[in-house]
């Protein structure tokens, strides 16, 4: 008979109280405010870009400290206070029923209690402000994107999801990979050989790599982006490398687009400016880079005019400003052309995983 | 000691046996050919329009008897011949060597082989070429697609993938789903409790269903199809049906889109009138259809113009000529208003298990 809670189950069900506290105690000044007679009010941090500003020492953008007021005093501020309320009520029963939520849905779902939201923007939007007040991530609150990214490897994870507490699983046994998911962003990390980890950019790129065996030859966990990497595939990736010290690396197309997947990966979004828990501040860009197109004698694509925008857009950024990042912008912008991670196929179907990868690695020690 | 191969392990080989003896035939005739002094050519049926007729018996679209030439006689067919002909060499060396690859990695690959595509649509259709000649999907050749739809339930699968052989999985382990890629859609089916197959457009929705364990209360097995199915999605359904015998019903958005991937699950596409392994003519679609937009009050979204224009197209196609089908589009056209499936949350986040599924679920005996 088990009798003791096991430590997965255990760091769950604190990470859950830790919500549950903040939501509890915005729920008890509403009460007091009442009880003295005073209008209730939120103070939420604000995200206006006046307010965002990039910190050299967390690597990453944050929010300054301006704030802003949603107060039931004010007329023009009562229905985006009513809604705030409403999300922080839902998020409560989101969490204390073990139940999980997607942004369209939340929209629905709040007419289900009479609440109004214009359209799904206006419900993200209270969603990212209810991110800011607690400084947690929506899907700490239950609320999951509908994308889903994924992940194989030497990895054993332990559920904390209803119904599954105490199960393990490795994610080596399938081979087309592990969705990440609730579940999977939920569960505990236990045990891995693995020492490395490799974000990849797309799904037939993970494919090979599984194929080729490349989480045996680099002793890899490899995740699959699909794109931009959703949030929560960002939170698992952090995960991977504060829990369980993996230093991670990254593969996406060589354009403009893929060098900012590496970026984001790495230091987040303006967007997420509020929030902490999304980056990997040490992940490395192994490519493909402008000037690998040169050095491996890549097939290129000619960039599109939004290719050439985007490039002038990044230049303006912070984090575009100095080393290998700037670097590669400029040579993007001279080649004018791109090309693709399965570029490599001209040299043959493992041409990226028995030549590329191997030297990018060996180069990524000195980056 | 294991000495006798398993039954997934023979009924894989016996699969790519028949795949690998169709290609060598192809080559042999191209061989002997030469040997008697005549170009080589292939005979491939014709995907034109005119070639292409609805089969009410089979239901769904077939070819017709017209047939094309690519003769290397010929200089204007050279070019597509001598592509056909690489394609049919690069997919017998995929299959001996246990590979997987993907529609874009394709055009690629060839031009290691110094075979010239213009670009990727030249390339995409030379592989429905080789299917049409085969009569085998892309797949059963090992072309994937990117996108990956998931599963979940009580299914016992048996790999047939190179390093996972006889191991067994079962599709419950995983809570967010299982990918369905390369190793799910080669891999024998063992063993179910389930009675049912609930196909469902959207991961928030199949999210749900796990959580109020659907799987568990209808004893189904739940497929996401993350939007229109992905082809390796299809045909996965058709296996669940055809060799589990399980009865398929889809759940979709209650629009015009969603009323058509019911629809192309059930008889697919004209686009892949080449081909039989990717329908499942007795799959019954559940909803939301337009006239339980009223039923169940739901809450909708006006239809754009494209959303009218389609309906206009569908209404034109010879399987919406009759029945549910026909009434549905009609009553489309007459709202002009959509509904999606997180609409039933406005009653409550598990209206859609608890009220909507049951009570669809008995109507479809009726069907």
């Amino acid at each position: 008979l088990k009798t003791s809670k096991s430590k997965a189950t255990k760091t769950a069900e604190l990470r859950k109280e830790k919500v549950l506290t903040l939501l509890q105690n915005h729920g008890l000044t509403m009460y007091n405010d009442l009880d003295q007679g005073k209008f209730p009010q939120f103070s939420i941090p604000s995200r206006s870009v006046s307010n965002i500003v990039y910190d050299k020492k967390l690597r990453q953008y944050i929010l300054g400290n301006a704030s802003a007021l949603r107060s039931s005093k004010n007329m023009s501020q009562l229905r985006s206070f009513t809604q705030l309320a409403w999300l922080a009520f839902f998020a409560n029963k989101l969490i204390r029923e073990g139940k999980t939520s997607t942004l369209r849905d939340i929209y629905y779902s709040s007419q289900a209690f009479a609440i109004d939201f214009e359209d799904q923007p206006e419900s993200d939007n209270i969603i990212v402000d209810l991110e800011a007040i607690l400084t947690s991530a929506r899907e700490e609150f239950h609320i999951f994107p509908e994308e889903r990214s994924s992940v194989f490897g030497d990895l054993t994870i332990e559920y904390t999801v209803p119904g599954y507490e105490g199960k393990r699983m490795n994610l080596s046994d399938h081979p087309d990979g592990y969705l990440i998911g609730p579940s999977l962003s939920s569960a505990e990390l236990v045990d891995t050989s693995a020492e490395l980890v490799i974000a990849i950019e797309k799904g037939g790129l993970f494919t090979r790599f599984v194929e080729e065996k490349v989480h045996k030859k680099f002793k890899a966990i490899i995740v699959d982006t699909a794109g931009q990497a959703p949030r929560s595939t960002r939170y698992f990736l952090r995960r991977l490398n504060g829990e369980l010290g993996l230093p991670v690396v990254i593969l996406a197309d060589g354009d403009v687009y893929g060098e900012h997947i590496a970026m984001v990966i790495k230091s987040g979004s303006a967007n997420a400016a509020h929030l902490r828990e999304l980056t990997v501040p040490d992940a490395k860009w192994l490519g493909v880079w402008a000037t690998d197109i040169e050095k491996y004698k890549l097939p290129t694509i000619p960039m599109t005019e939004s290719d050439i925008k985007r490039i002038y857009e990044l230049q303006k950024d912070p984090r575009y400003q100095e080393g290998n990042w700037k670097t590669q912008l400029e040579v993007f912008l001279k080649l004018k052309r791109k090309a693709e991670l399965e570029a490599f196929s001209k040299y043959g179907l493992t041409n990226i995983t028995d030549k590329y990868l191997p030297e990018k690695l060996e180069l990524a020690k000195s980056l």
